[in-house]
């Protein structure tokens, strides 16, 4: 959901605009970082693995159309502070682009080896996405056998966020691939529904059996047993193995555990952070309270009502608590599964681990 | 938040039309019992006193103007399954009716009667508002001495609902009146945004400090020890103290037990249904799945939408489950505050000795 083009005006990131979405899938051109900047903070392209592939070609576009790279780096990193595999996709292809000039590079081979390093990233997201999709399965099939699952997945993490196929969602698609989803669960997501545009409409496209409801009603399906598994995707994951993500995965954590049910985080390793060492480390974005406030429809444009507008719902002049993400403790995630493989129980000596393995791989 | 009115063109049943506040306060006039059932299904009228209150003026109303009156009770309770309240109050009126009837009164003896028993439950609901206030902000000060208190409630349970102040919202109000409320959270109560739309109208008219959010985003406040008590109402409590509430309430109620937080439900001895045993007998009220694939906001007259039509956010086809309520196991309430009393820990005996204590006092 995201491509490099390069059309004779000059090179171009297209994004598809995930604000207009069900209702409109629109192409959003960027010419520079800034207009990327732009996007990431609208939610125009959002989601963990895809704004990694996003930052790092946001930083090849500045370096391809001679801008200053080392400010586009700076703006793109810090366009969402909660999202490390931003900050990760930005340093890789700013590294890239300094080591060719370290080398003796021109500054146009510089810009080669930044998109160079954005399009491995993305290819190795999609290869990832593949392997998540492999090793999320198989603890499914291993903690629940028999098959029939009804899965509880919250926000959205399916290809619309990927350079392949999602994390969590992807999880589900293999099940439903193999016949043994019986059921998706989508919570909505407030304030900004993502589950109901994004996730229900890739339910909707893979012809998955899939059923949409308010966040606060999921406590009503585990109290019936309708709940088989928890899958969700993370934006940061710090070293003792606690899981940033949408707000309202907390709560899902905290019910699935009062009803024994598995909660399971699906993400890439890129989306560890060893430098962030605990829960209480992880800065969690505070978004503004219209988004709460005001509702807003995905952008229709309707006669007598601005798009991207919304329409107040709570008194003038309400102050609301807004954050973006909540964390969820490592005692309460069951696995997490990642491209090399499961962690579970989630400590920080086996997530540690997994991640000098993969790095050893890579080398 | 209701009147019953005897203009020259003879009596009619007034109401406060919830739909459209907080932008716009709309008064609603009832002429028969149909109107008022269209009213109690679009949740124009809601919230359990007020049910009640509203299900006996209809009696009355059909009684008065000479319709039928055990077709418009029936028609009545059943316009709202789970309200207990909405079935206790048509069958005050609609006693009263037929007691006048047996007891040798005509049509006009009969209807004056439904009128009466109409009228004092109005007058009771306002007193057992009163009550309920005084012993649980006693409960308050008891669990947590000191004051200071950050109160979360779910939904709406105020002055709109009911003949006085409301029922967990006049705890709170109470608490605001000395002093001892810091923070009012509001979670917006997602399908239908009571919360955002009338506890934050309630609490803005009362100038008490209130912060408005997402319900999912609630995790995040108990994790991070911003709760000190939940306080929500009910709309019926089975024999064995199972509360079933707005959809949201389970899903608190199991993170408050997480975090040690005070769950502590509000609501009149009418609430209270001797004749359903359990949480599981509890008939819990499906609602259409639009008021979730689409967003509503409060009726303001917008040019090209129409009044009361949603905007679509989901794929169009999109499934949605929707139950009105929860149901949250005695084990996980605290307490139940009612007009007569509290009841903590909540035990069948506990609850049914209540009732038969303000039983004998009634009699």
């Amino acid at each position: 959901m995201i491509r490099w083009d390069e059309p004779p005006e000059g090179p171009v990131l297209v994004l598809l605009d995930q604000t207009r979405l069900p209702a409109e899938e629109v192409e959003l051109v960027c010419t520079d970082a800034p207009a990327l900047v732009e996007a990431i903070r609208t939610l125009a392209v959002r989601g963990a693995p895809l704004l990694g592939i996003a930052g790092a070609y946001g930083v090849a576009l500045a370096a391809v159309r001679g801008f200053d790279v080392d400010e586009a780096a700076a703006a793109l990193a810090g366009a969402r502070p909660t999202a490390v595999n931003l900050a990760v996709g930005v340093r890789r292809a700013q590294a890239a682009y300094r080591a060719a000039l370290v080398g003796g590079g021109d500054q146009e081979q510089a810009a080669a080896a930044a998109l160079a390093a954005a399009r491995a990233l993305h290819r190795e997201d999609a290869e990832a996405s593949a392997r998540m999709a492999g090793h999320g399965l198989a603890l499914l099939d291993e903690l629940l056998p028999g098959g029939g699952h009804r899965i509880l997945t919250h926000c959205n993490t399916g290809a619309l966020v990927s350079g392949g196929e999602g994390t969590a969602f992807a999880v589900a698609l293999a099940a439903h691939r193999t016949g043994k989803l019986r059921r998706l669960w989508v919570d909505e997501t407030r304030p900004l529904l993502q589950g109901a545009r994004l996730t229900a409409y890739e339910a909707a496209r893979n012809e998955m059996a899939y059923t949409l409801l308010t966040d606060n009603a999921a406590g009503s399906l585990f109290a019936a047993g309708e709940v088989d598994a928890v899958l969700i995707g993370a934006d940061r994951i710090a070293a003792d193995g606690s899981v940033a993500n949408k707000v309202g995965s907390y709560p899902l954590a905290v019910l699935a555990r009062y009803h024994h049910v598995p909660f399971i985080v699906v993400a890439p390793l890129t989306t560890v952070d060893p430098d962030t060492p605990d829960g209480a480390s992880i800065e969690v974005e505070q978004r503004a309270g219209h988004e709460v406030t005001e509702v807003t429809a995905p952008q229709v444009p309707v006669a007598g009502v601005e798009a991207g507008g919304g329409m107040p719902v709570a008194p003038l002049g309400t102050q609301a608590y807004n954050p973006a993400f909540d964390v969820t403790p490592p005692e309460l995630v069951t696995a997490i599964v990642t491209e090399e493989g499961v962690v579970s129980p989630v400590t920080a000596e086996a997530l540690a681990e997994l991640c000098d393995r993969s790095r050893q791989v890579t080398i």
